[in-house]
């Protein structure tokens, strides 16, 4: 097992034999808009993904945590050009209140590597 | 890495080596009742689980997501004749606003094969 | 696959060759603080863990559920005492009505084996 980007609270990603577990990923600004958040939470997950040798390709699956649930077509917008095309992970989105309400949306994803 | 389902958005189910995982189910019948509702919702996970060449006596973990946490009686009582005797998965219900607000229950499975 | 402390709606516990999927714990006792329902469901995932062949230092993922986020300092003081310092799990907080409004935190975990 590998812990990465930990703290003594939580790791950002967790590998297990070949499966990667990543924590909830927010915006590093939370004062942007919701296209920007999702844009930011992406690519943390980009970053990731890469330290623990694997790639958006390989996401299998993808919980969406929304503040506002009308905000799921702007994060759909960013998702869908984010996105691997043929290779999209499992995904379930739902609307939650986050651990700070600055922030509008949350990714939680599990990776094959 | 088998991906079934797939839009350009996100797949119904994602197969990763021995594990399934398959994103949020919810009704076909958006207008149907709870019960309904939920009926439709565990027979499109048999079918998802039956594609990957699984089935609900081999699903490990549910996240029951209601819209309103006073259905969950009307959901357990379908649950309970669904599942399969000796074999329950671990499950978390929890209330939370999905994409569709006519939408009552979703639920999203992890499951062997 | 082994199911523990099942009964006839689902397990406390799913092992899947070497992942264990826990159910969402809760407290015991519904009418403690928070802090005292932390500490509860954190040994009932001790427990639990135990009883599939693991424990705390093997947990990779972590989902939180708060009635109420700002009972979430409370929850990070017991939490930060448990996790295991340079092996703790990626975690995702976040707010939701549980089954019982008495219940003011549950933890859902995934661990390895």
């Amino acid at each position: 097992m590998e812990y990465l980007e930990s703290n003594a609270r939580y790791s950002k990603a967790v590998v297990h034999g070949d499966t990667v577990y990543l924590a909830g990923q927010v915006a590093q600004d939370a004062g942007a808009d919701i296209g920007e958040q999702t844009r930011q939470v992406l690519a943390q997950i980009d970053a990731l993904l890469a330290q623990c040798g694997t790639d958006k390709s390989r996401i299998v699956s993808a919980l969406l945590l929304l503040q506002d649930m009308r905000d799921l077509p702007a994060v759909n917008t960013v998702w869908d050009a984010w996105v691997v095309p043929g290779r999209p992970p499992a995904r379930t989105p739902m609307e939650a209140r986050l651990a700070d309400p600055r922030f509008l949306v949350e990714v939680q994803v599990v990776a094959a590597r």
